[in-house]
């Protein structure tokens, strides 16, 4: 039973992943392209397992520790899309993915990551595949589109013995900033311009661009089309949040992640619970923007026609749920939606499943912690 | 070699930590009162044996979880101030206590908690220390000390065969919000005033109160006195962060804990850092407040006397360094000072530790991931 739980606890709804992940998996198929979807939002094996099964080719991960865990499980294609700097970390993950016969992508931006990327795999006698990113408005990694950064990077790339170029990718994550549903298909629309035409570009120079890599669940859900790009790397979307619900992409119901906390106190303004900071993050929106006023919107869990409750600030074991007036009891349990789900994942070692039956099952975090 | 380390990376200066501790455990001594410091901020049994070493009572924990991790490690005392309202986790906790011989205290503010630990500690046959926790301006957690709710509770308590009533306790969380030092000094002789006045009450009513204990940094050290008090319960002091620069409690040579990063990208407005959210957290301020205007400030490890360069946003795994034009190169080092050093320890397994003579040693964070 969800009410006798002990809390806080990160709940997933089986179907609404299922459902979601099925969606994505649709939008592949309909338009012709791969699916690598990007681990950050769940780190879960079983989570990727699914995605693979409704038709994913790989995965996507940030860090190195991620690969490690995801290459050990037995993914056969992982896109690590984080620039790697450190000659240690791309050897080690080189030589994870060549044992295990792993489709590996690496990621630069920079004839640095090229050289480091080069130097690993020349000392492993391995040839190593990767993409260049392309910076396309969020203004993080990426060569500049209007530069010619990126045709020099792959002439670098298609030189070096040890590396093949394996086409481009971008992450309109600035499509969190869009004030309408409308702005995030213009941010697609862009990005699907200009990585065609870099694409255009290294074909007239004669490099071939095996992979045009888009990533970004606004933008893949609200696209028009995909026209000219050959592969897609939501995160997100797995789970869904009162982000993806703020910015138009989805409705509460598709929301599939929820934290389970308990009314500890209760003065005349709020509903203490246990879920704090600590597990529901501080996140108030996308790469530091406070889009969002609150931490959540709780509901009771027991009476969930009561109207939700905004959780109005956080501590770091304490959430302050505003209850307008009508308190729940203490030792009542909240259902509480986040801001954003990838954060509050990141902070738990489990995932408790429920299927529509009731059961329960859970799940760990695999690669919980996995920071370098 | 820090330069050298694999990173994201959080790095403890043992000296500057040493002397933290020192410090606080002065204030004890010299007012002549216990300590029982929250370990929230490191969740290390290293650094509460440290505590310990320099004069402090036992700890202070947050969580049913935490406190297991602390009473396994031999520690002698525990407080565990959330108010349980789950009898499996007061069950369990009393029963671990017991078992090592633990001196341990809960806190409750209603008669729900209170009843839940005596139902607990009757149902184990063990007689429980409970301390009222009292409301002086956070709104959080409490009873009003306007009202008469803490003699009704110390009644409740003390008539229960089960429960031992062991005084009162407060958190001046609010401290947090303080525009200059004297109005953290204010927020203090306040909730001295507060916790003496019921404390007096309770004893012309025959109820002793054996303990009188507050606790959180800022009003811990800039107090003008603790008389009438018994105890304090700091918790960040012992690493200090860039909050505490802002309250005007210490200086930024006072910080020992930063992190270490990689820039593994740079454009003509950011040095990206391998640092992002899921390192730094995203706390810009306590309780949800956004007091702080980024997310860190990052200074370039093998140059350090350059200026100090704001960390403007951040990512999951990216964090936006503004280099002003004069942007670090890729592959170098940056030291992060956090906002708040207890969400930071939060998301880290390990704390790598240096001494003065650059020995570097690796402690667990013990209680990563006691969300329950």
């Amino acid at each position: 039973m969800i009410a006798d739980l002990e809390t806080p606890v990160v709940l997933i709804d089986h179907d609404v992943l299922k459902r979601n992940i099925g969606r994505a998996a649709e939008i592949a198929r309909s338009n012709g392209i791969a699916m690598r979807p990007h681990i950050k939002t769940h780190k879960s094996v079983e989570i990727a397992r699914m995605q693979i099964a409704a038709g994913a080719a790989g995965v996507t991960v940030a860090k190195t520790a991620e690969a490690l865990v995801f290459i050990e499980a037995g993914i056969v294609a992982i896109t690590l899309a984080h620039p790697l700097v450190d000659e240690r970390k791309v050897a080690r993950v080189i030589s994870e993915a060549t044992r295990r016969g792993t489709n590996l992508r690496l990621i630069a931006d920079s004839t640095v990551g090229v050289d480091v990327i080069g130097a690993a795999a020349a000392a492993t006698g391995t040839t190593v595949e990767i993409q260049i990113k392309v910076d396309v408005g969020l203004h993080r990694c990426g060569v500049d589109p209007a530069s010619d950064a990126a045709l020099q990077l792959a002439r670098r790339i298609s030189q070096h013995p040890n590396l093949a170029f394996a086409g481009i990718l971008s992450h309109a994550g600035h499509a969190y900033s869009a004030a309408t549903a409308d702005e995030i298909r213009l941010v697609a629309q862009t990005e699907k311009e200009t990585l065609t035409r870099i694409a255009t570009s290294l074909r007239h120079n004669d490099i071939g661009v095996p992979v045009i890599s888009v990533g970004c669940t606004p933008t893949v859900w609200l696209a028009d089309g995909f026209t000219g790009l050959t592969e897609i790397r939501p995160g997100n979307y797995v789970f869904m949040d009162l982000m993806q619900v703020a910015l138009g992409v989805v409705e509460r119901t598709e929301i599939a992640l929820s934290v389970i906390a308990t009314v500890v106190s209760v003065n005349d303004r709020y509903a203490i619970t246990d879920a704090g900071s600590k597990v529901l993050s501080s996140d108030r929106g996308p790469h530091g923007s406070t889009r969002l006023a609150g931490y959540g919107a709780a509901s009771r869990l027991l009476a969930p026609d009561e109207p939700e409750m905004p959780v109005v600030s956080l501590s770091e074991e304490h959430g302050f749920v505003a209850h307008g007036g009508r308190p729940p009891r203490i030792g009542e349990r909240l259902r509480i939606l986040p801001n954003h789900a990838c954060t509050v994942v990141n902070l738990a070692r489990t995932l408790l499943v429920i299927k529509g039956d009731d059961t329960l099952s859970k799940w760990p975090v695999d690669a919980h912690g996995c920071v370098t």
